[in-house]
This record gives C-alpha cells, sequence and structure tokens, in this order.
C-alpha cells in the first residue's frame, strides 16, 4: 500500500468494520440497536435540518464531517455507554489507541486532518464540537424516547446521570436543551427514569 | 404536529427506517447484508475523502448532503438492485411517491431544498451529482471486490451489466473510473464476472 490513492482506499475499507459496532440504543419502534455507522448518518443529517438552532455561528460542513468520524476509534474501542462507569475510566486510554492505529491508514495530510477533527470534538470547546455533542446527545434520546424510554428502564438510569449528560446539549443549542428537557420530564413522569 | 421544530423532529424520526431497508450488497469480510443509512454514511465519508479525484469543482458540503438523503425515498420504495431489471421499470414512480410524502413531513422550506437536492442527485446533470453518483458507484463495488466478488456471482451478473452502471463513474471522476476499471478486470479473470 504505497500510493495516496491505496492508502485512501485503505482507510475506506476499514471504516466498513463500524457498522458491526453496536450500541445500546435501539432503533424506533422497538428495533434492533443501532450501529454506529447509522448513528453517524442520523446526526449528520440531523446537524444540517436543526443548524438554525445553533447557539453560535456553525461552519455546517465542518460539524456534518465531525459527526461522521466521530465514532470511527470504536472499531478498536468499542462502544462505551454513556451510563458505563467503568468503562468510561478506560474509554480515553482505549481510544487514544484507536485513533493511532485508524487514522494511520490514511495519506499524512489526512491523517493529521483526521485526528485534529477528532480531537476538536472530544474537547467540547468550539461552536462545532459542541453543535456535533447535541446532535450525539440529543438522536439517541429521541430514538429511546419514541421506544418508551426502554434503554435507560433496562439499564436502571437516573433523570439525574441523564441530565448530567444531556445538560451539556444547551453549550451548543439552547432550543434543543428546551425539547431535551420535557422529554427527560415526561419520562420522569411516566416511571422510565429513576429520579 | 404543528410548530416548525415538531415537523423537523418528525421527519428525523421518520428516516431512522432507512436503517432497517437492505441492500444486496454485503459487508467487508463476507459480512450481513449492509442497510441504505450505513451505506449512505459510508459514501458521505467517502466523498470527502477522495474530493480531490474530482473532474470538476465541487462544493463538498453539497455533495456530502446529497449523499447523505439519496436513499431516503427507498424508506418506502425499497432497495432496487442496480441490476433487476423489472425493479428498475418501476423505480421511478415508486420512489416519486415516496418523495413526496417523506420530505412533505419537513417545514416547508426544507422539503423544498432537500426535494431539489434529491432531484438534483437524481438528474446526474451537475458537477456534485456526478461526484456522488461515483461514490454511489464505487462503494458497492470495494466492498464486493473485497468479497471476492460474491454479490455479481449470487446474481449472475455480467462484465457489460457492471460497466454499464461503473462506466458512469468516470463523469465524476477519470481517477476514481481507473480504479473501478481494475477492479473489473481483475474480477473478469478470476471467474466472478461474467463476460
Amino acid at each position: 500500500m504505497d500510493t495516496r490513492i491505496e492508502k485512501q482506499l485503505a482507510f475506506s475499507l476499514e471504516i466498513d468494520k463500524e457498522k458491526n459496532i453496536f450500541r445500546q440504543t435501539h432503533l424506533s419502534n422497538s428495533g434492533r440497536n443501532e450501529n454506529d455507522a447509522e448513528h453517524a448518518w442520523h446526526i449528520a443529517l440531523m446537524a444540517y435540518l436543526f443548524r438554525e438552532y445553533a447557539n453560535e455561528k456553525i461552519d455546517i460542513a465542518k460539524v456534518m464531517l465531525m459527526c461522521l468520524i466521530h465514532d470511527i476509534v470504536e472499531i478498536d474501542a468499542g462502544d462505551t455507554y454513556a451510563y458505563d462507569t467503568k468503562g468510561l475510566q478506560t474509554q480515553k486510554a482505549r481510544e487514544d489507541a484507536a485513533k493511532e492505529r485508524i487514522f494511520s491508514i490514511l495519506p499524512e495530510d489526512q491523517r493529521i486532518e483526521l485526528t485534529e477533527l477528532f480531537d476538536e470534538f472530544e474537547a467540547y470547546e468550539t461552536a462545532e464540537s459542541k453543535f456535533a455533542h447535541a446532535m450525539d446527545n440529543f438522536q439517541p434520546l429521541m430514538l429511546n424516547n419514541s421506544n418508551g424510554g426502554n434503554d435507560w428502564r433496562e439499564h436502571g438510569v437516573t433523570a439525574e446521570q441523564v441530565y448530567k449528560r444531556q445538560g451539556k446539549t444547551k453549550l451548543g443549542s439552547e432550543e434543543l436543551f428546551k425539547v431535551t428537557d420535557q422529554i427527560i420530564q415526561e419520562n420522569i413522569q411516566k416511571g422510565n427514569l429513576k429520579e
């Protein structure tokens, strides 16, 4: 694998594996577990549709690309459930090793570009990162809500845990946080989320 | 569902169904059939990575968005295999009805925007459409090649049929067509494609 295009082709084939990484979230209509690739598709498209609700001016192409690549490291590191306290402790080390291996398949300039974009997403500091995270938080909430909060009940998740994660959505979008808050409150009332 | 954001939320939940539309293509490592949502994710990301090989100057954000939405109509219309002559005869009518129903869930301005983008993709005329199609052609070829041409052998596809579809890749990218041509020739030699 010497030429530039061969490296790009090898990377394109490698990331196909992301379709085999399954999340705790279930598809709507109480479907099967969702995989990382289709989740990334969903949030990239939702980012575009909801871009008018971003708190700050955003480069939407950058947000979409961030959404598309944000879970590639899970090909090696696996999915870490947002409410898995033990898994979260080792998540960074696992994902750093994955980032190094997988993005290094690319030509050097693209390795640097995608690594920087992934790091920017993780740092949760720029307008684009905050809005991409708002989507990454909101989309599973939307699916889970459509399924009567099954994923939360299955894992005994508390309202406090959900607010800790979902509260950060307001950093990217005050408007989407209003919808988030309403959904959480409804699920507390229905007993789908423990108080 | 009256407010703007409620319409956007309803559309976002509706398109979740695209994850249940399965294609004839199999994932790498002889995996399961691929679904439309993860296929769309793959080609949107590949479009970004391979954008340097586009024949003409392209708006890459537009290409990525086109890739993300290009199969939404299949939620109602189903996937039509590229070499299914009978299915191809009714494809347009089925997809037009689906386009009308699904995009109408959105607020009017976004219904118009996404419908126009979908129509532009289908028309195969603009630089963005031609490059998005190059990705839509190339990605299943790449996966199928990685699996020893199994999908072609299973359906008894001929080299002529493959060239008829894949030949159009050169409208979007001469460079990617060179790779395409090499892959097709190798698969003819291996007997995976009937001459």
